[in-house]
């Protein structure tokens, strides 16, 4: 089916789409070369979250070109008749199928837990992750038959809700508890981290539902999608990835002596 | 709306966008190679202006192109019909909503100020810098309808200059209380990083009311506001950049004995 975009609708995604693509790709070159401005315990912790922005990077590439593609030539009246299907949805979702759960493993890797401890929460985390995204996907991308199921698009986005509670749960109660032991320096830091998560992801299930609503996608839906995607991306993926890179930091100079002296002057 | 541009006014934008392409890709080369030519504690500043001219270069990619689609093929009489609406304006405006606060972190961030007064100074810059970009951008772009407000370009461009004026106040007056603790030799460049902002920013507003001033854009408007624009933002962007890179070799060679013998031969 097509959508009739306007030229506001049309310049919104577009630039956000191509937002997504300079926040994402800078934000990569920055945390692959701030590597080794923590101490080397904290690495992994950078390198996985340079990893998630590129990998975004990617994708929102391939969104670009994909919506230049479904929107085709502007129209005589100045605006865009979108092609929904041309649109390939399945990039977000095969991004966050990657991502969420690295964003997961950043989380745990930066705070530096015992091993038992990360390796016991990541193994409830990050399967967790994985199906509330493949949940998602038949929803969003209004599908009408998986594997011989035909649901509504809203019993998908319900479904995906179930382990998405899971996850904010674990974060919320059982990180507290591995807080103690942190500064706190580290904890405000931390605080930020989990505000900034329950804030960026309230606004996927919000972008899936404007889609949602109306029984056939209108261009006011399909637009407000896109953008509180791409918002909630940055936000939960560069914003996130910089507060991870300063908790390296703070705790490396917290760890290190020699390294505070290195980087800061009182 | 289409814009008739001779030979000429085609030829001075597709070479200043080709130029501010050249400009800040291979500043960005430089300077994230530079990064381990300071002592550690300014390679943040280092590594924020390499960020900043590494994402002008991809808008200025985008904008190459965009403007090459909207000029279409030459006409019969050696010029160019622009689609002014499909020259995507937008792409300036995203860019300096990410690079103008960026910038000011690296102003900021290269003196190594203390830790409170640098937070103090960036809680005021930087929502400064993004609310100023975002008032711009509606004149700019000319939209009728901005959630359901309708002003003229004008006004736009008016509410803009608050923020504006706002930031130089900061930078003219507050930075100068933070400067006396810095040697002569420092003091000399951010006096030159000042004057260079300052003029550099200042072309800003007068490239916005060149394209203003008629009731509907002309070709002549046009051309200046994108010849101004590319020369502010290489001045801004890619020689601020490296006046900053000039401030962290002083500053590191201020600091460490071993880092100026090792650098520089008497």
């Amino acid at each position: 089916m097509t959508l009739a975009l306007d030229y506001g609708q049309h310049s919104a995604i577009y630039n956000m789409l191509s937002l997504g693509i300079a926040s994402m790709t800078f934000t990569a070159f920055f945390l692959w070369f701030a590597r080794d401005r923590v101490l080397p315990r904290y690495r992994t912790a950078i390198m996985v979250s340079a990893s998630v922005v590129s990998i975004a990077a990617y994708h929102y590439f391939r969104m670009y070109d994909s919506f230049n593609k479904a929107a085709g030539e502007m129209t005589a009246t100045g605006g865009y008749d979108l092609n929904v299907a041309e649109y390939n949805v399945g990039y977000r979702y095969v991004d966050w199928f990657l991502t969420v759960p690295l964003l997961l493993v950043e989380v745990v890797a930066v705070l530096a837990l015992a091993r038992a401890v990360q390796s016991s929460m990541l193994k409830r985390l990050v399967p967790a992750a994985a199906l509330m995204i493949a949940l998602g996907y038949p929803g969003d991308a209004r599908l009408d038959n998986v594997f011989g199921l035909a649901l509504q698009p809203s019993v998908w986005g319900l479904l995906s809700t179930i382990p998405f509670l899971y996850i904010l749960y674990v974060l919320l109660f059982e990180l507290s508890k591995s807080l103690e032991r942190q500064s706190d320096a580290v904890k405000k830091k931390v605080t930020a981290l989990r505000i900034l998560l329950f804030a960026s992801w309230g606004v996927y299930p919000i972008s899936f539902i404007a889609n949602m609503s109306a029984a056939a996608p209108t261009a006011d839906g399909f637009m407000l999608r896109e953008v509180g995607y791409t918002i909630a991306d940055i936000t939960a993926k560069c914003v996130f990835g910089l507060i991870i890179y300063s908790i390296a930091r703070i705790k490396s100079a917290e760890d290190s002596k020699e390294f505070a002296a290195s980087e800061f002057k009182d």
